[in-house]
């Protein structure tokens, strides 16, 4: 499709010097509407490309799906007598294995389960902990300092598409034990981009994703918490600051959860645990190291 | 209500350091449950505090109302009887004014009109068109290029809780001619900060927001655009990139985008011709600059 991104003019204006006029290259951002059996389910504005990634990546989030065989088919509608003359590739229809419930479209919207007056941030939890088929609090990976602290780097430098606009998300999965890339995906949302990388990992059936550990770019927020939970990931390391739901649901389900991981140093909001430092390190640090 | 921020013990890992144990100050995030009429219309993650603002705003941003008189109450339900001994303060009940059709809850999961194959960028353009009661093309306002090279310090010294979290959003309202500050508002969500925004105006009965210029952190998307166009607001300035539809949208709404605004110089990627560049300026750069 390769409408990634777009091309438009721009006035470039700085104190004191004549505007000037030159082309820039935006990200696209479009609306992609997921159907499930032709029903439609949910809009979201994403960067065009891995659709079906991020429609299985959706459906794990939401504990629709589990395995490959959960989603039978998906295809881009579109075509004569659909209102248009060509497929825009913004409306995926998917097919769901046998067995598999029909998600109500109602669903969607009260994911976060509503009781009586009392939606909060504890029962947002407990949707979680009710939905999840997966437990990441007895992942017994382990993660070097140094490797930790390379995928910020490793993150932006796979960031093919930020470079060009500025303008994109990324989230990269790496084997926790190897510090190896296993896949990287961009998106002008966040949440999209994460779902991009458990739907990868969906379809090939690669869930739970036990020992590895999830690097976005930006802040960690509730949601992402919250895929991470539903796909099996036991680390989620973001370049800024989460939130005060995202450190509770992490430490709800032991999750470990790392922030501002800049430089050669991070916080470890839940689990520490997982977080290795090497005693030589430690000692080099002590006896003669600055 | 003071939930703002919240404390969380985090552990500090350095490489070659011995890891340290320290309290952290996280932005809080919860669920707020927006409701018309005691019907659940939608639920937000957002930081809370000036949530009155945020619902009045929300409802600008989906066409539901433009003035003042349209939201004719607001209060967070909850206490005995409701499931739980307290109210938490996440759920707001709203009631619309005499004459203000109440929208279903069906329409907030399509305000992108979705055409039998056709959703698509063209079509939640035209979406917002049909929606908006306010037109800013016509908008004559002019901003000088001062005036908006100052903005992203002046929204920057606003964020007071950024400063403790490094995880809040920001918007704030200026006036075009004066660059006086009319609001700023924070919240882990930008959407949310923007609606907050809008509804602080909303609730005064100053809508359209003719003459203003809305600055926001971070990035300029499509959803941020329908925002500034739904309550009449001409210039959009953001701190980093615009998406491909924020630019198509604005360039058909007439509002002046602006991106990448930072030191002093900026990308204009809509309706330059609201950005003045005196004179004076430029020849000093041709007579005697560098």
């Amino acid at each position: 499709m390769g409408r990634i991104t777009a091309r438009w003019p721009v006035t470039k204006v700085t104190l004191g010097r004549e505007p000037s006029r030159r082309p820039d290259t935006l990200a696209v951002e479009e609306p992609l509407e997921i159907r499930i059996a032709g029903q439609s389910y949910t809009i979201t504005m994403r960067t065009p490309g891995n659709d079906v990634e991020l429609a299985a990546g959706f459906l794990v989030s939401e504990g629709i799906i589990t395995r490959a065989e959960h989603l039978a088919g998906a295809i881009h509608c579109g075509g004569p007598g659909s209102g248009g003359d060509e497929n825009t590739y913004n409306v995926l229809d998917l097919t769901l294995g046998v067995g598999v419930p029909t998600p109500s479209p109602a669903r969607r919207r009260n994911f976060v389960t509503t009781s009586a007056c009392g939606v909060c941030g504890a029962t947002s939890i407990d949707s979680v902990e009710s939905t999840s088929s997966f437990v990441v609090a007895d992942d017994p990976i382990t993660v070097d300092v140094d490797v930790l602290t390379s995928l910020p780097d490793r993150l932006r430098s796979g960031q093919r598409v930020f470079d060009s606009t500025g303008g994109l998300h990324a989230a990269a999965l790496f084997d926790g034990s190897s510090g190896e890339l296993l896949v990287l995906r961009e998106d002008v949302g966040r949440h999209n981009a994460v779902d991009k990388v458990i739907g990868w990992a969906a379809n090939r059936d690669r869930l739970p994703l036990r020992g590895t550990v999830l690097q976005v770019s930006g802040r960690a927020s509730f949601e992402l918490v919250q895929k991470a939970v539903m796909a099996g990931i036991p680390v989620l390391a973001a370049v800024s600051a989460p939130s005060s739901l995202a450190a509770e649901l992490a430490d709800r389900s032991g999750l470990t959860l790392i922030g501002f991981l800049r430089g050669e140093s991070m916080n470890v909001y839940t689990r520490p645990d997982r977080v290795m430092v090497t005693a030589a390190l430690i000692e080099g640090q002590v006896t003669g190291g600055r």
